[in-house]
């Protein structure tokens, strides 16, 4: 049994999804709580080597079907390495992506099976779901916009719109499909607004699992 | 539709393939047929790049899942990229290793579940089956030594008897549960003895698709 709480952040490129996990990481520790950051892909030793294939810009032909295993491949090793043994110590894992962007970004943009996704998920995690899904939600063209400003140019960046628009209605529509584990969070709006929004999400699961007294919420 | 041949070479490290395989496309050569051979896992750049992470022997703790994972990006990308392709130009297209290992190893061997691993193919190659499957059978003791005699000391031949063991039933299983598809060949035997083995098998094939005329295999 998982004594620790696993929380993942999800949304696109620009969404702000780095820097709100380090700022919930520290409001976390100061709540006295054991905090574990992590991303996907490319966290551990072996993770690194599959990221790097993954977002090499010389594998411009690599076909979404290799993409989307080599993420399943990269997420086993992650849950079985890290992930299950962090939340068996106790610890408040925060992942900056998980299956939802592998959902959104395989299946809704690039036009794989979601079910047969699911499918694959379920066996690569062994089942493990997040108890709190984060999603940074952001209007397509703004995303857009500050991925742009930031320059980054790998390969999963140099997408057009209209892969962007469906990835936006996939995170969408995961979200509606399971509003008990996924919090839509409007990260449009300013820095401080947004780590607003996640700290009341988060902090409603903290008291849910008794990790947390309602008094050091205050 | 597929105009070449695709025919597949399966078997233990030390079966020969690799040497058995370069006389048969030899010898399709001098039939005057456009022969292609490559291997799995690891045609290609981008198999290349995950072969790397399968075979690095300093990642110990890659779990069978991962590998599996992995052995089917590798796979989609090739099967998508090469075999398809060769095999559309009419190609005689002769592949070191395919689908049969991966489910001997991984199943049989390492013990995830033959059915996922069907369909995690099935998904990854698109259906692509091989006209002709040639199992190398050797007895695990002789391989085991050939393996030794050859020094190689790359990850999956640093495992254990009772491994190759079930190896070796699950090549068997596999061959049992398709006979049309897999023609058992005796490895043991010596090397021009294998590859005539090798020939006659491939020449019933060639002969049923029309691909050469019954004078030429005299």
């Amino acid at each position: 049994m998982n004594t620790g709480l696993f929380i993942t952040l999800e949304g696109p490129e620009g969404a702000g999804k780095t820097t709100q996990t380090a700022r919930l990481a520290s409001w976390l520790g100061d709540l006295g709580l054991a905090v574990h950051t992590t991303r996907e892909p490319g966290a551990g030793k072996i993770g690194a080597q599959i990221r790097q294939v993954l977002l090499n810009p010389e594998n411009v032909g690599l076909n979404p079907l290799t993409e989307a295993l080599l993420m399943a491949a990269d997420r086993a090793q992650h849950v079985a390495d890290e992930l299950r043994p962090a939340l068996l110590q106790g610890q408040m894992v925060i992942c900056d992506r998980y299956i939802d962007s592998h959902i959104a970004y395989q299946g809704y943009g690039r036009g794989l099976s979601v079910a047969w996704l699911q499918d694959l998920n379920k066996t690569a995690t062994d089942g493990l779901l997040p108890d709190l899904t984060l999603l940074l939600q952001l209007p397509v063209q703004v995303g857009l916009a500050r991925t742009k400003k930031r320059g980054d140019a790998d390969r999963m960046e140099q997408e057009q719109l209209a892969f962007h628009q469906r990835l936006h209605d996939g995170y969408a529509a995961i979200a509606a499909a399971e509003p008990r584990r996924v919090r839509v969070i409007n990260a449009a709006a300013d820095e401080d607004a947004v780590q607003e929004q996640i700290r009341a999400a988060v902090g409603d699961v903290l008291l849910r699992k008794g990790l947390v007294a309602q008094d050091a919420l205050r």
